[in-house]
């Protein structure tokens, strides 16, 4: 059933075959030794290819089983997750001074983010090892979306969290019943605690800069991505993809997905990918400026699914930007507060801080002229923003309180006239 | 194109055509003289039947296009609404103590409600008109749908709320950019002041009580279920459909979305519909009860979108469990809290207090014999729980807070451990 050959460590090289190796390279250790999912493409392109796929009928992420990592589909849990909408956004590309502009509305997903597509894939992994319970760190959306999937699958979940996560992930995650652990710390340090508990108690690891197959549900974006975009224009792919960064696995995973497609025929060349990080957490941005090197930073954004200030996936993010000829850019907390009004507004999509970055990374881009004239950007908004409504609020403002009196509305009308 | 034929007083049967009149009957005044849209069925059997819908693409409400008022299809906005997943519930089911459970998940739409249906109508409606503003009423769910689809087809809208209407619904409608007001009082305030100001104002009216093309759009559920549960287990229909009811025009909508649908050959008969209202505000179930007239009530219950005293669309609603031979029964907050925890635990679903009313009625439903031993349900969960987090904190808990030791996590695994 699947053409995986194997795992490949990004940093060494060295080959591993899945039965070998669980998570990472041995000999790298879990900073370095991150593996990539190798799959035998002469086979997967006959089942996934430019002349078959129109008539495929699945509309979801397992439209593409033969490039993931599944050896037992009937275990795939049944929330139906991926083939979110790609809309055409005319107005808002004005706003952002490009030519043409797509946005790709994650927020659709089942539990209402991009990580849903890793969970998913996360789950099956655990079932198929037989794993008593999965365990995973997170800012809030990857927590919420594997107790979704948890649920679904009825397998037991532990979750790390910092305690300052938004209320609604965290009601997310008490909803499905998972095990929360509200960490009296940053992302960081429920991280380091979510590996060393997983390792204590033998829980399944769901941590996508850990877990190698993570990241495979995480490309299906690009998938659906070119296959939307040549649908919906006629041409097999835009010039940009934008995409928020944190850990550097979301952007890893956008990137191995555009490869893959390329490598299959479905476009001549790979996009260009924009990086974006929040200027109060950009180390990928200085990283990438001053010549590779990670340093730490303390974080300190509205955009708190970005907020990472070490990111665990540093390799396979850096190298997505770099091999894509791509750039990064950050932006201010103003700049993802003027996007979300942008946004919903010019598109119809509500997104949450971090998922918005992106679209204030492409403004912010090209006014630099990193975005030249004419090129096309798409721009994956990765969740949904009903998870952090605090910062819509104090995006947007507050709703006017009137009596319950036609007088009242009379006097907002009158008053919108003489102002506007 | 469109295969209206006119409009029907639902309380004199008086018809009238589309450019006759704009929204209720002029002879039964608007509090009775709610109008239903009829088709030429001859014309739209050739168009949708059994024998050609599995060939259709269109996956979203548009697929029945020809059972729509849709004079240009041109006008219709972009997020893709509709389509959303039925999923079989064996764990629920077993839960609720009913044969066979099916979730139709509603919060998967655009601003992650039922309404989003009604919205999309409504907006091609004004659009069609070449009307200058929109507006409505409502308890929260209608409004942010309102601004969401406004938003999409750059049309104004000015929105009437009552104040407390919850943090999440206020945050959409203000991130979409409508005029919101905020009214000091219950939705039924709301409502009236929406219906002067629509007419002193010109505004197109959106409020589905007036507006006899906005439940065409519900209808569509309907249509989706009946779809869904067929290619899922291929049998025709559910023996029961549940539904929350507040106005009464969801169920309005469900009820002729099953006519329809049986009329045009998809099943051999119309499913029995399960009316489902929170104790706190019961007006459909005491009527139900006592012999058909409406006395309003005040509202009382978690479940804002249902919490409706005075049902704007009483009569079809009324109808539609009747002529159904269905029932309404009455839910407690309580058991609206329990329906939270066990959707998102047993089926991955995480829905609003009234969006999992339904849930909760069936339980009560099968308890009390309504729903006999063997029969299946369907159960249309109307809104999506990231649109009121604090009930589901209330419902579910919050997280345990830990130092970031993992000394501290042994101790809630040992603890666990103990207890479970």
């Amino acid at each position: 059933m699947s053409h995986v050959q194997g795992l490949e460590c990004v940093t060494c090289g060295r080959g591993y075959s899945c039965r070998e190796v669980e998570y990472y390279c041995p000999v790298c250790g879990y900073e370095d030794g991150i593996l990539d999912v190798k799959y035998d493409y002469a086979a997967v392109g006959r089942e996934i290819n430019p002349a078959i796929m129109g008539a495929c009928d699945e509309r979801s992420m397992w439209r593409y089983l033969p490039l993931l990592p599944v050896e037992n589909p009937a275990l795939i849990p049944r929330p139906q997750v991926g083939w979110t909408p790609l809309y055409p956004a005319p107005r808002l590309a004005r706003e952002l001074k490009v030519a043409e502009c797509y946005i790709k509305d994650e927020g659709r997903n089942p539990t209402a983010s991009f990580k849903d597509r890793a969970s998913a894939v996360g789950v099956v992994k655990a079932l198929e090892k037989g794993a008593a319970r999965i365990t995973c760190a997170s800012t809030g959306n990857a927590a919420s979306s594997l107790a979704g999937f948890a649920a679904a699958a009825g397998l037991p979940a532990t979750i790390f969290v910092p305690r300052q996560a938004p209320e609604a992930k965290k009601a997310q995650l008490m909803i499905y019943g998972a095990q929360v652990l509200a960490v009296e710390g940053t992302y960081d340090q429920a991280w380091e605690l979510c590996m060393q508990a997983s390792a204590e108690f033998g829980w399944y690891n769901r941590n996508c800069a850990v877990n190698p197959y993570l990241i495979e549900g995480k490309k299906t974006v690009s998938f659906e991505l070119v296959e939307q975009f040549a649908s919906l224009t006629g041409r097999p792919c835009p010039d940009w993809v934008a995409v928020s960064v944190g850990d550097g696995c979301t952007v890893g995973g956008v990137w191995k997905g555009l490869r893959e497609m390329h490598r299959l025929g479905f476009m001549p060349k790979v996009p260009k990918i924009l990086g974006v990080q929040a200027a109060g957490c950009q180390p990928f941005v200085t990283a990438w400026r001053e010549g590779g090197s990670l340093c730490p930073v303390a974080a300190d954004t509205i955009a708190d699914s970005i907020a990472v200030g070490h990111p665990r996936n540093f390799r396979k993010g850096l190298r997505a930007v770099t091999a894509s000829a791509g750039a990064f850019v950050a932006v201010s907390d103003d700049e993802i507060a003027w996007s979300m009004v942008a946004l919903a507004r010019k598109a119809a999509v509500f997104g949450e801080p971090a998922g918005v970055a992106g679209v204030a990374g492409v403004k912010k881009a090209a006014e630099q002229g990193i975005i030249a004239a004419g090129e096309t950007v798409a721009i994956i908004v990765t969740g949904n923003g009903l998870k952090d409504t605090r910062s819509a609020i104090r995006a947007a403002g507050s709703p006017v309180a009137i009596e319950p009196s036609l007088e009242a509305v009379r006097s907002v009308v009158a008053g919108e006239g003489a102002h506007g």
